[in-house]
Parts: structure tokens; sequence; C-alpha cells
């Protein structure tokens, strides 16, 4: 059986016999006895494994190696020991694969860059058994926040012809044989028959949904090729992306905060271990700072009083803050202290924010709220969306995009447009927070940056 | 409110005002009073509204459009018409955004292969408000049932510098700017400093996890740039690939049975409005072929067997069937109807299957299983794999692959390996199933096909 089947009935098993299978994380043995570290991986707790000379074959089970797949037949007891609460004395075991001493993954501390070079070992590891069980329960968690309030799960398209938003930072996506091409590239030939890329952000597409089935929401992969080698930035990462019809900026804001809220309550519930784990080996404090966030009132102010109070504050900027343009990564941080707690940044200038956001009265700002969350940045940005069919097409002759292909999108606001809103955040970003583990690379199976593609 | 809300609580609202945002479906207009089909698309079920000459704007409401969104306040009332339960009273009614003649999606009959063309406004028709709906459904199913069961949820790479079970099906990922290459390609200045391209499957990855979790499952995009234009091939569609440790070919087959059974269930309890218009306008019987999949056993028979009963079928066959080669569409039908039910081949010939497959003692065969199901074909394909490094790396040069490339597979057989099965659905398969659509491209919100990549 597996660990997690006994753990939810395990009282009924004490002095029961039990077989259970699956791999020894850490042996240590004595003379006349040892204890066996084992795990099938299906609960974050390992089960201790005790044997001695009384055992059925002593001499086999002490020669057991870290790393082996073994298949156990034993008596499930409470434990005197103090790291855990019950342990299974083996009455016999199997060899069932044995794991060479050159095993990389040894009982003993790696560095996260070493760990990433044996990426399809390292889901064996405790702190990542911790963040990829997390990361499950995160996707799960807003699978459950969506549906239960009734809105559908679309699969925005991975491939797209438009590029209208991730100009420049666009993977080409083709089957044409790149050796045989001299000079001209001829796109008819190509298996699309046109240019194709993979998609920057499904909120186009959602928008189209959205007017259709009025809450919607996408949870899917999204590409970047950002030539950049930061912890928080991967070329491919997952994706939410809300989109509520009949809803306006305050009413998003309110759904953000609502989600963020139900997903971290979500694993607190469920990921008690886990958490405990990472709070001590990844981030101090991590337990506490999501309870709080829980609890807390997310804060919602303008971006001109953002640069009011940046401006007032007696602090040395490295970049000094201004009326109208983008804030840093230093600005960020000193709001979310200034407000202890997640802060909504709202109404954005419009020459900094995307097309697609509600222009607002003042002429000079757009419907737009980032949400800054202490010690991670920015999680999520969202906005109305220009609903004005005649504003929306002046905005983008005035960014000189292509009109002509992006005819669906603009008749939205022809066909029954109305207000509507939707937010995008990073999946990765989100995990970062909830695990405490602070590069993007050790949140992703197989993370894809520049240069590295492996696995 | 939202549609969906309202219903939520319908009785409790009999006699009192509700304000109501949504879409015109059709508007039905009589001299001195009108009906209006109303849908916010948050429910499958529109909402009728009716007006007269003693709402308060009799004028502005008889001149709404078709398409138009609008806000209504009104009464609801228990409806005395056969179509509907209920109906609300307009009291006043405000266009929020007005639709043209020209809106393209009138209610009247259209064709699939027009509604395809305006698939940005098509999740407004009916068909697709039920098949988007039972896709998201059928989605939150899948994640249920895989996390309710201890599962993690994988994210398996969607880029990959691996194309070992993609050879020529693969499209490339680059950031090479094409119309610069001269001859020989030099991947070291591609974005990843080698060749890359989209995933054909996560299986290989699936397998890192459950050597690590035991119980995974992938649920994400794949690719394939196969050039053929068929009802049941997309160059994008999702996969879910759950992959088992301590498991073998019976034992996945149980799963498989048991998931879609519950996924059946689980849009059947939820879709039944959905599905009961499936039935009326798309597929004929749907409710009962589905009813009756949930409480059949699924047959288990070999696929030498199964040749056996093909030969000793008094049909003429256009391919005649042979004792170790593939079956036909016309051989999948004749099964599982000659078993009235859905049917697991086993065990099939080790020439025209993967290589990672579990051989078997014979030599000749390997220990797969192809879920065939009445009137759709093959669902889902799975297998025991092979656990035994000498056994796989063998297979592997038999069939000319690239060892060095894949050590990090091969190495899941040296590091504690075990008996681990799994198997891959395509979703889209599924649904084609599950909703009576009979086209690939009418259950994708926006299906990518050779020389088609649309919004």
């Amino acid at each position: 059986m597996y660990l997690r089947d006994l753990k939810k009935d395990i009282e009924n098993y004490v002095g029961k016999e039990v077989t259970l299978s699956g791999w020894i994380r850490n042996h240590r043995r004595q003379k006349d006895f040892g204890f066996i570290d084992f795990s099938d991986g299906t609960d974050f707790v390992h089960m201790q494994l005790v044997y001695d000379k009384d055992s059925s074959n002593f001499e086999n089970i002490t020669a057991l190696k870290n790393g082996s797949a073994i298949e156990v037949c034993g008596v499930l007891k409470e434990s005197s020991g103090a790291n855990q609460d019950y342990e299974v004395y083996i009455q016999s075991a199997i060899l069932l694969g044995d794991c060479p001493d050159d095993y990389p993954l040894q009982p003993k501390a790696h560095s996260r860059e070493f760990l990433r070079s044996i990426a399809y070992l390292r889901p064996r590891a405790n702190l990542f058994q911790a963040v990829f069980r997390i990361r499950s329960l995160a996707a799960m968690a807003i699978h459950t926040y969506f549906q239960e309030r009734g809105y559908i799960y679309l699969n925005a398209p991975i491939i797209t012809g438009s590029d209208c938003e991730g100009a420049g930072e666009m993977f080409e996506v083709t089957t044409l044989p790149l050796d045989k091409i001299k000079g001209d590239v001829d796109y008819k030939k190509d298996f699309f028959g046109k240019k194709a890329g993979l998609t920057v952000s499904g909120q186009l597409q959602a928008e189209t949904f959205a007017t259709a089935f009025s809450k919607v929401y996408t949870f899917g992969p999204t590409f970047r090729a950002e030539d950049s080698n930061t912890k928080t930035h991967a070329a491919e990462f997952w994706m939410i992306e809300p989109e509520v019809a009949f809803c306006d900026l305050e009413g998003i804001m309110d759904i953000e905060e609502e989600m963020l809220k139900f997903v971290v309550q979500y694993v607190l519930d469920r990921a008690q271990d886990e958490l405990a784990f990472l709070d001590k080996f990844a981030e101090k404090g991590l337990v506490e700072k999501l309870t709080t966030l829980v609890s807390s009132k997310f804060t919602r102010i303008s971006h001109e009083d953002v640069i009011t109070i940046l401006k007032d504050a007696d602090v040395k900027w490295e970049f000094e803050p201004v009326y109208g343009e983008d804030i840093a990564k230093e600005h960020e941080r000193y709001i979310t202290e200034y407000f202890h707690g997640p802060v909504f940044i709202t109404n954005w200038p419009k020459d900094i924010k995307a097309f697609y956001m509600k222009q607002n009265e003042d002429g000079k700002t757009v419907a737009a709220a980032d949400l800054e969350i202490p010690g991670v940045g920015e999680l999520m940005g969202g906005s109305e969306r220009e609903a004005d069919y005649t504003k929306l097409i002046t905005r983008m002759k005035e960014l000189h995009m292509d009109i002509e292909e992006m005819d669906w999108y603009l008749n939205l606001r022809k066909y029954g447009s109305c207000v509507h809103s939707g937010f995008g955040m990073g999946f990765e970003r989100l995990l970062i927070y909830l695990t405490g583990v602070d590069n993007i690379r050790d949140v992703i199976a197989y993370p894809r940056t520049p240069g590295n593609c492996e696995f």
C-alpha cells in the first residue's frame, strides 16, 4: 500500500502487518539493528523502518543501499523515537531495484545548483518533495477557486499567429528546414502558411470567452524569449489569466484578493508538513507570513499617491520616483513596508501600460492595478479593459499596431461590448511566495532559461 | 447578479426585483409586448425576459438588437410558458453595448464551418456554450480524480531539447532570425544554445516524477506537426499522462477504467442541460451512451486473441487482420461491437509499439494496452514501462536511438528502478466522446491545423 493511504487510517493499522513499496532515502546501520528512512513519495513525511537480527533476512536488509527500491513487509508500531510517531518493524524485505554507490543523490547537503544539474533526480530530495507537492496543491487551489464560482476554464492557444503583445520576445515556431532557407523566408510553405510563435499571453482570447461566458480563466504555459538570467525570469512559465464581464477595476481587485487568500489558505490547510520544512530550510517565518496574508486587508492606492509617498519618504533612492513614470523594485519594497501588507497600485500612467487598458477620464491614466506583495514585488497585474471601440482603435493606431490583424479583438467592442476586467498572475511567482524558495529554477520541474533546455 | 447565482437560489427570488447584465441572444417583438432570450453565459439555460407597454421604457426596449449587452431590472416570476420555469418581467433596461445588424451570429442555423471562421464569437452560440462548458468541467473532473487520490500534478516542459519520440513530427522553436540563415544553422546562437522543439509527450519526464512521488499526472498541451487534415487530428492538443510507480499493466488499466467512469459521471451530474442539448443537436443517444459506459465492464483481451476473433468473423475486411501487425479502424469498431462496450487490447507486438514498453517473456510482445471505446476508437494508450536497464538499452540500440542524450531516462533504471506504468489520453478525443461533436476543431477554442493559426 502507499504511505498516504496508510497514514489516513494509521491508528487502525497499529499492531497489524503492512506491505509497503518505496525507496530508501537513508539507511543507518548498527551492528545488530538498523533504521531505514523510507518513502514512496505519496506523503511528505517518511516512514521509519526498523529491523534487527530477528528480521527474517537481516543480512540482506542491512546490505540495502540508499536510493534502492524495496518492498517491505512488517508490523506498524507506535514509535518511542523523538522524530516520528510510528515506525514499521520489518519482518522481510525484497530488493526491487538496486542503487549503486555512485548514486548522485546521497543523503547529505547538496547545493541547489548541483541539484538543478540532476533535475531528473531532485524531486526525490526533501526540498523538491515539498516544492512540487505545493505546486500541485496550488494548481488545484486555483482550479477549485474558479470552478466553485462558475468560471469556465479556457485553454488559450499556445501557438499563435498574432504577436501584438510580444514583439521581439516571441519564440518562433516552424517546420521549415532551417538549413535550406536562403535569404527570404517563404512562410507560405510553413506548417501554418504564415509566421507563428509561442503565446506570451492568453488574455485577448480570454476576452472573447468572457463576452460569451462572463466568467472565465486560463491556466497554461506562456513564453518569453527574454535574454535575462535573473532569479525570477524563465522562458517558459505558467500563467493564470481570469477575465470577467460586467466587472470593473474595483471588482477585479476584490477577486484577486479573495483568490490569493483562498489559495494560500488551501495550501496552509493541506501542506503543513511541507511548509514547516520550508520554514526551517528555505524561508524563516514562512508560515507566519502566509498566515498573516490571509487575514490582512489589501491597501488600494493610486500610482500618483504612491509617488507622493515615495517623494516624501526620508530615503536616499537609487532611482528617483517621478510622477507619470514606472516605479522601481526599491519603491515596490518600500510601499508594501509602508502599508504593512499587500498593496494594489491603481490608475497607472497610460504610456507605460498596455494598449487594451481602459483610459480614464483624465486622459493621462488607465484603470490598471498592480498587486505588490511584501517580499515578492508584483504578483498580479490587472485592469479594466477598454470597452469603447473608438477609444481602443485610436490608441492602437497611436501605437502603430496592426489594426487589420486585430479586427476580431476590436469587434468585441462592436458586438455587445461591456465593462470587463481581468488580471494575470505568474504561477511560478506565486510559488516563490508560497514556498520561500527564491529562484524560479527551483519551482519548475524542468526550467527553460537562456542556454538551458535539458531533459 | 449573474444568472448562475440567481438560479442557485431561484425560488427565493420569485416576486422580487433582480438586476441582470448579459446579452440578447434573440429578440421576438410583438406590437404591445416582447420576449428577450437573455444570457450572461454563466448558466447554459437562458432567461426569458418579458416586457410590455407598462415597462418603463417600452420604445427603447423594443428597439434592442440581437447581440447587444444590456442591464435589466425586473421582477422574477414563475412562467406559464412551456419552455421555461421562470421569467423576468422587465421594469427597465439599459443598453450597455449596442450590436449592429451585420452581427454575424444572428439567431439562426449556421454551419460549423462558418462558425469556425468566427471562432472568437462562436462561444456565444448554444452549441459552443455546451461544448466549452463541458470541456471546463471535464478538465476539473480530471484534476479532481487525481488530486483526491494523492497524485502530484506535474507541468511537464513544453519546449524540449530531446526529440526521441517525435522525430519528424516536431515543431522547431527558435529565436534565430530565419532570413539571416545561410546554409548551416548555428544552434549555439539560438536561445537555448541547441536545437529545441515543442513536446510531443511529457511521459518521460512524468516517469522521473513517478520515481519520486509514486503517483503523478501531467495535463498540458502537446504538439504534432503532422500534415493530416482529419476530424481527429490537431497540431496542438491537450494530453493527460498519469504515471504510477509500483503499478503493473493490470493496475494501470484499473486506473484508466475508474478515471474514465469518474469523469463521465462528473459531467453527467453537472451538465444535464448541456448534454440534453447535445443529445438533440449533436449525437442522438449521447446521454444513454454515457450512462451506459459508467456501469459497463471493460473487456481485457490480448492483441493475438483479437486477431483470432477478427479472422473468424464473417466480415469482408478492407484490411485483412494479421497476427503481429496493427489493427485498422474497422477492426477497432468491430471489436467494441463484438464485446458491446469498451475493450482494452493488451500485449501488442513489440515492433509496432514504443521503445519504453515492458518486453514480455515471449520476446515478441510488450505489456501495452490500448483502450478502444465504441464510436471513438482508441481513447487511451498505456503500458507498463521497461524497468530493466539492460533490456531497455538493448532495445534503444536496436532502434538506433541516441543513448547518450537519453542517459537521464536510462538512469531511472539504474537508481532504484521499480515496476511502473502509465497511460496517455488525448483530452480532445475524450471531449469528442463526451459531447458527441465529431470534429476536433469544434472542441478546441482556437484549433491549430495545417494552414490554420487564426486568432
